[in-house]
């Protein structure tokens, strides 16, 4: 099938219209025609290729909401006219320990990117959802449930399960107490989806700027960071912090915070922290770790979460054809919190 | 009482003979003699004061077998002449939900260390077991259980059970796959307490040199870290990795060994590390722990398994004024794997 969408030609190129193929419908495949396509940090790293894994021309996004156009003759969970999902991964073996127990992110041999990934079958590249559409295997194609605001639910399908999966990892519930570091498309999901689980929401920034807004995202609280005697308060005082920050940045003032076995999960940075003491971590038997994204089973289980706590991202809507300049302001932060590409402006021309 | 034994007067001097005053006995005091006490790197870095927090003259050790010999009057654990055991804390608040728990080693309000400590009533400074005798509140003073070799028993109270928590709070029995990172004082007793409790149990080690004593401590097998491939044959092979190293070092070679979910926890530096990536940590949903030695209960429990499982440390005796010497050859890692001091070769001259 051919379609078109926006790619990076190049790593120091804005995105410009591409049109290429989508692979003919295989028996266990879903088509879609794209409505909504959120816009993720990824989308702009893999552009200009910051993570070395890029084939170019390359079609960025993997927060993708459509409607089903077609199916193959074995597909059974979806049908024509279905709104259906696609997060940040089309494929994973489905035969090791990982992905039956539906943690196809974490597949021993490598689950596939929808974008800068390769097809397991034909090898060929993989294209995401900056286009008008799309074909993936069903088992990876996501029901978008009754009630869900399809504009808004795109960015559910990264910036959301990447925040929940630690939540459910970690078991948050009534009373736990969550700490989000960064308040941007992962961070004020974070808060949201805490809220949404019982817990007790705290936000940590570095100045109280923010104040109103992470209240305005249901958040209980902001601790600033800058804060000396307010952090000596707080010290072991959560069970879970979830650090959305992406960039190479210390946790050394966070540490302090947790409680005993309590966890700082690393959701944002990809890359290197700044130097570490091992001190808050021994005295206090505290952990670090880190969490990708989410399993297919997981993330549906987000998307009918939210549906029925009403919880949605803040989205800004923009046309296909603002998404160089959608780029340049979130690099400066200047999103609140998560811009979603309406693909209705997306023209065939 | 009026004791003696050796002292640090400064961070530049080496020990030397001190005579101190131990407490008259409370009502919930045990007196012991000692009888044999363990030399720990923490003893060399007090001495120093390389955390601190040392008081001068200060008397070091904190793995402490002794006979009781004498109980105050509301002792009920403990009876003169018997075979008892002091670690790292000698005391509590005993209050907090840590201590309530058995985790005083976490106590909320600070456990008070062997020494370098303040006594909580007095607030006088605390002296370890490099001396003749030594006076500790009763619920802080284990029991030898029939049949642990005295000699050999003191390293159980820090090396010993700083390597057996992190095993137990991370739930090891037969068949985890345990892969230990130095082979030290630490690293000796992981090997064999993992082995214990039916683990399969890796080495690591920087080259094949100690292969044959990794294998004679009971491991399984040594793995190179410099060997590319057979680290890479290893990735993800491991549910716990239990770090020794005491000085500032790199993760990034052991990271990818743990499997989805496994930890690799740090028992021996205390201080910094080199600057980390998080790229490990979340690709794989790994994570990274501190873990100090234990509480009381699962110090007790640590003595019965090792008296049970005739689990004994490998252990060079030293006459006490050998102490300095002892020390230099510690610092060159020149011990198989824990000198111990027999105190009868402590006089009061």
């Amino acid at each position: 099938m051919q379609t078109y969408g926006y790619a990076a030609y190049s790593n120091d190129s804005p995105l410009a219209p591409f049109k290429f193929e989508r692979r003919a419908l295989r028996p266990n495949d879903v088509a879609m025609e794209i409505l909504y396509c959120g816009v993720c940090h990824s989308d702009l790293h893999t552009a200009r290729n910051d993570w070395g894994w890029s084939h170019y021309p390359i079609v960025p996004g993997h927060e993708i909401v459509g409607r089903v156009t077609g199916v193959g003759a074995g597909v059974t969970r979806h049908r024509v006219g279905d709104h259906v999902a696609v997060g940040c991964i089309v494929d994973s073996c489905m035969e090791c320990d990982q992905c039956e127990r539906g943690e196809e992110q974490l597949c021993r041999n490598g689950c596939t990117g929808t974008y800068a990934g390769r097809d397991r079958i034909t090898q060929a590249p993989t294209q995401g959802g900056y286009s008008k559409h799309l074909v993936v295997r069903e088992e990876f194609c996501l029901r978008v449930p009754d009630g869900l605001d399809l504009a808004k639910a795109a960015p559910l399908l990264c910036a959301g399960i990447t925040t929940w999966s630690p939540l459910r990892t970690w078991k948050v519930g009534p009373g736990s107490r969550v700490a989000v570091i960064g308040l941007g498309g992962l961070g004020h999901m974070a808060v949201k989806l805490a809220v949404g689980l019982g817990a007790d929401v705290t936000v940590l920034s570095r100045s109280k700027d923010k104040e109103a807004d992470a209240l305005a995202l249901g958040a209980h609280r902001l601790l600033v960071s800058a804060d000396a005697e307010a952090m000596r308060q707080a010290a072991s005082g959560f069970d879970l912090i979830i650090d959305t920050v992406p960039v190479k940045h210390s946790l050394k003032p966070y540490l302090p915070l947790l409680d005993v076995d309590a966890t700082l999960v690393l959701v944002g940075q990809i890359g290197p922290l700044d130097e570490l003491s091992t001190v808050p971590l021994l005295f206090g038997r505290r952990r670090i770790a880190g969490s990708p994204i989410g399993g297919i089973r997981e993330t549906q289980e987000l998307l009918d979460f939210c549906a029925q706590k009403n919880i949605l991202p803040d989205c800004e809507m923009i046309r296909m054809d603002q998404i160089n300049a959608a780029f340049e302001r979130m690099e400066k932060a200047d999103v609140r919190y998560r811009f979603v590409i309406d693909m209705a402006t997306l023209s065939a021309a």
